[in-house]
């Protein structure tokens, strides 16, 4: 179905900014991954309806990354508009796969693929998803039944 | 030969700061590519003889890193004193491939896998690695004939 | 004159994110700066007409901080929408000073002022203003005849 | 008394590294702010006897920046060794009045004045400073009775 594949995207355009820049004048990579992460932050807020306000100070939850891999495929500049594009690979009893996807102009920046895991923050151990976030991402993937 | 194993091996402790830490009090993982960054520039001052000083500024290369693949195990807090290990794994025309592991009290916080290839700035584009650092390299993994 | 006072503000709303905040869950203050950093950015390409990219790249001008003052009034946090809102103190021969201010629903978060100075990138050497930003300035300040 | 001069005195020396700077090949400035916390952490650490993480994590309480006032004299570049001084100016109820001068080769490339307090983080509230970080500020200003 194209359905599913259309919905299983969450698409933002970010600027890049003087403050991502190195002094080689492009993006410097650990910056990538603040974009990484403040991209899972909206994807969470906006699309799975759960604000990272309420999941890590009300719920006691966090997503940590455990895994990532990231191919820097063209490097990007200051006052350039990329879209970063992230989407479900797999749902695992406490982990979310991910892939994400940057690109201008319709070329690829980057692709990386992340996993996340819930964490109870307290005793900062690995808990099952929590079942609305569950049911989320399953609507988000478009194969909600 | 164990000196090989000897030398292809550049520790340095760090401190893990108060500014590396999140809201759930671990390390928040972009902070750890600031670190490995932070890591490969003292291998090139200390152990392969070229500082990026002269490297971005006189010689107008750069070492961007164009891939990273990195497992973080277990999670590290404000004041935890860790190892962080780099050695080289291959090295190409114009690329090095290095592995980065970060211990503390001799437990796994990371692994992870980087490839970093030589750029000449003006135009941002590869070149190959430059002969002294090539051979300061293969110095570093006492594999120098 | 009402019209110089309203010109006379360069507003942006922001989201405070995670990645802003420190294990205390509050905005860890060193990321104000960045976000200074960011709203004068925002203010060269969208009120002074003159991008971060053309003025760095092109023209080979700086546009750095060399002064700045800021009162933390009161602590932000994850999911907080913050205003920030700029102003034009005053405009010297190669200085603008400028004031900085941070609300969330109406109340005050910081309050800061700031100098910047025009450079030369390449002496890194103070440039008297560009004639075209000064002029940029005076219209966003309501002055201009 | 020269003793009190001496005693009021923390210095550190920092490498400024390729994370540190900007486009323009210069520290880009809300990095020294991370690099002033990170010089309040050693000195909390080495000169007063407490731990950041003791402090935050088993006491709760926090001691954030409120104010803070900073004149950028001349720029600092990779490569830079500069020597961070911290010096008290004053101890009210809950707060500390410090100054951080940034050197290298004997001339000034920075001079601020920060002001902390101390702060239960449950409430993120204010409270008088904890009688034996008073005592040991005391004592590091070399006016211990």
């Amino acid at each position: 179905m194209t359905s599913e594949g259309w919905n299983n995207l969450f698409v933002r355009e970010r600027l890049i900014r003087f403050s991502h820049c190195d002094l080689a004048g492009i993006v410097f990579y650990p910056q990538y991954f603040v974009l990484f992460n403040d991209l899972v932050e909206d994807w969470f807020a906006e699309a799975l309806g759960v604000g990272f306000p309420e999941l890590h100070m009300v719920r006691g939850i966090g997503m940590p990354v455990v895994r990532v891999e990231c191919e820097f495929v063209a490097p990007s500049r200051v006052g350039d508009r990329v879209d970063m594009a992230l989407s479900v690979t797999h749902v695992g009893n406490a982990s979310v796969g991910l892939t994400i996807t940057c690109r201008c102009q319709g070329v690829d920046r980057l692709r990386a693929k992340l996993t996340i895991v819930s964490l109870m923050l307290a005793q900062t151990k690995s808990m099952p998803l929590p079942e609305d976030i569950r049911e989320s991402i399953s609507a988000f993937r478009g194969n909600l039944s």
